[in-house]
């Protein structure tokens, strides 16, 4: 089937009108920031003038900011497989990976295992918590291998990775990491959103994630933070702010922290930001993520079939099992190659060195979109037009 | 002079046109979350339906996102006397103070000081990374007394008192804590945009604060944190994330922290709250707070008075050079007064067990609203109104 006749028999196309897309962008990185959901900038404003500016500070009850992380952490909790009463929302990613994986640790003796390739965050701050709780981080491409050297406290590791799109089999690790003793902690940030995901019945432990991908939070929403409810009871996790207090508002001297969930609250979270995401959830209310999963999966293979032909080497999993919701081409000119491509309207990203990265969310592209992208991709390396000096110098923050 | 003929002369009056505040409330929990600001609605919507929703992921760049942590950091600089390049907005306050206590003693042998009456967060992350650390920590309140032990790494102490209103001498405290060889980590939350401080002129090593109290910059806006330049090139933050990096789209394995300030941010910053903060922060620039300092003192005594008339007791310093920007009054039935005052539309805000907190912002808060607040006060009281039962079960949070 061509692209129009994938899209005329895509059950989620009309999906894509929750979304404030521009016109004439077609944009393939939703996985870094995802596009504006339609309900937010209505449900902003009336948070803003409303109930910041009328009910003031009122608005911690009257408006419900209080309970927003857990109550947001639950409508995430849906999407990754969570029961109620095991997530919750708030800081950034590096933080909740800080507070998680400190806590982690403090559960069992042992090195901290983590990916070699993963996301620069995840190591920096596996290195931090090492040398905090004067642990050895291994890094390694082969967690099963590594689990085998019988040491193992923690197992940080990442559902897809950044750079290449690989797709973990995060029932079949977690179990590893057990049968080897040690606990897992996923980063989900790559996954959440763009495929189904069941955390309490693959057993994991802790998982961290980010909202502003797949799930279309806005630039910097909120992080989210998943505890096993089986752990949450003796879990210690180093950033105790007073949020996360059983009784916050008794405002006493030692800390006693919350007996749930809600331990993993820090500070007084950014209620803008929170909300914002808030109202970006209200898109997935009635989404199913199989579909979701399995137009992804589509998605995918259409372009990886248009790359293919234009002669690109892939460095993304061909097979479904082994793929998550982005594909990465490498060529030599990743840079300018996709500064032009952006001039030209298609917005994918780079990784270092020679990374072209294509993201695919399923509510919003379109097989149309990727057929468009492939074309421009080949106008833009025929013509040579990525060599312009002005090509060269563009900064790649995305 | 009366309440109409101090107004008449107060210089700040056409100030508090700057603030959408609501109708027929007095509102003197601004030091728990600021009034809205004017330019805030407009602003915050620009960036949620043309940065974000048209430029997407081009926002970082384009719309300034990436450097907004540094930008609004100089700004809230210019409030606290520290020159650019050592302020970094971002996080929460209680992110902040443990990534800045840990740093700070890791400068130092010897026991973390802090203060035995501060607000909870303070108190409960000293104990979090005295933990962590192997660092004895002491509360009390004598700093002068603890210094002379020898054996001070960091003095961590906030400026002024979340619950009494004590306003603490940064500069000799500061001076006191060189001269005993510990470095100094100051929380200016309560503090911050209320008076002038002078962060470079003291000496400060580092410090952290808040800016949805005085600095209006809306409900759990991004803290700050600032680290005197003198020790920013050796300073080991323990929250490594990859927006600290001295080149974080390098994404290379191993964390090189950035230079200058920039080490101090962590994670992809909640950009929503950032940017209504830096829309808030408009509101100063023109703003002299010798002037707001003036006018802060006068509102407080101005209050003093009116409850020594009515014969409270008042916990607040009267000295002027002690005393912050918010009068706390003891009261046995704190809790349900404050609810019935709340009721009558004068907003203040209950510390446990028994203060009752009004907080002056001298931006908006003209001495008319005292006088009627105190008039309000009076006649709650006098009626026993908040003694019905609707009143007793209010919850807090604020």
């Amino acid at each position: 089937m061509d692209a129009a006749e994938l899209d005329a028999a895509d059950p989620l196309a009309p999906v894509r009108a929750r979304f404030a897309l521009p016109d004439r962008v077609i944009y393939l990185d939703g996985n870094s920031l995802g596009a504006l959901p339609g309900p937010v900038a209505a449900r902003l404003q009336d948070v803003v003038t409303r109930q910041w500016g009328q009910d003031l500070v009122r608005g911690w009850n009257d408006d419900g900011w209080w309970a927003a992380p857990e109550r947001i952490g639950d409508r995430i909790g849906v999407l990754i497989g969570a029961a109620p009463g095991q997530t919750v929302a708030g800081d950034s990613t590096s933080v909740q990976l800080f507070n998680a994986l400190t806590a982690a640790a403090r559960m069992r003796d042992g090195v901290i295992v983590t990916d070699a390739g993963q996301f620069p965050t995840d190591g920096y701050v596996a290195d931090s918590v090492g040398r905090l709780l004067a642990r050895e981080v291994v890094r390694t491409a082969d967690p099963y291998a590594a689990l085998r050297r019988g040491d193992v406290a923690v197992l940080a590791w990442s559902t897809v990775d950044f750079r290449t799109g690989q797709l973990w089999d995060t029932a079949g690790l977690t179990a590893a990491a057990h049968d080897a003793g040690a606990v897992v902690l996923w980063d989900l940030c790559h996954a959440v959103g763009a495929l189904p995901l069941h955390l309490d019945r693959d057993q994991v432990d802790l998982a961290v994630g980010c909202t502003y991908k797949f799930l279309s939070g806005g630039p910097g929403s909120p992080a989210f933070l998943y505890v096993a409810r089986r752990h949450q009871g003796g879990l210690e996790l180093p950033l105790t702010g007073w949020n996360g207090h059983a009784q916050p508002f008794a405002m006493e001297t030692g800390y006693q922290p919350a007996a749930g969930i809600g331990r993993g609250r820090i500070g007084t979270p950014p209620m803008l930001s929170m909300l914002a995401l808030d109202a970006a959830l209200d898109v997935f209310d009635d989404l199913d993520l199989d579909l979701v999963r399995a137009k992804s999966l589509r998605l995918g293979e259409f372009f990886i079939a248009g790359a293919d032909a234009a002669g690109f080497e892939v460095i993304t999993p061909r097979a479904p099992e082994q793929r998550g919701s982005h594909v990465s081409l490498r060529h030599p000119d990743a840079l300018p190659v996709m500064a032009a491509l952006i001039e030209a309207g298609v917005i994918g990203d780079v990784r270092p060195p020679d990374v072209l990265r294509f993201g695919f969310n399923a509510l919003y592209n379109s097989f149309g979109d990727l057929a468009r992208a492939l074309e421009v991709l080949g106008e833009v390396l025929a013509s040579g037009r990525y060599a312009e000096a002005r090509f060269q110098v563009r900064p790649t923050v995305t």
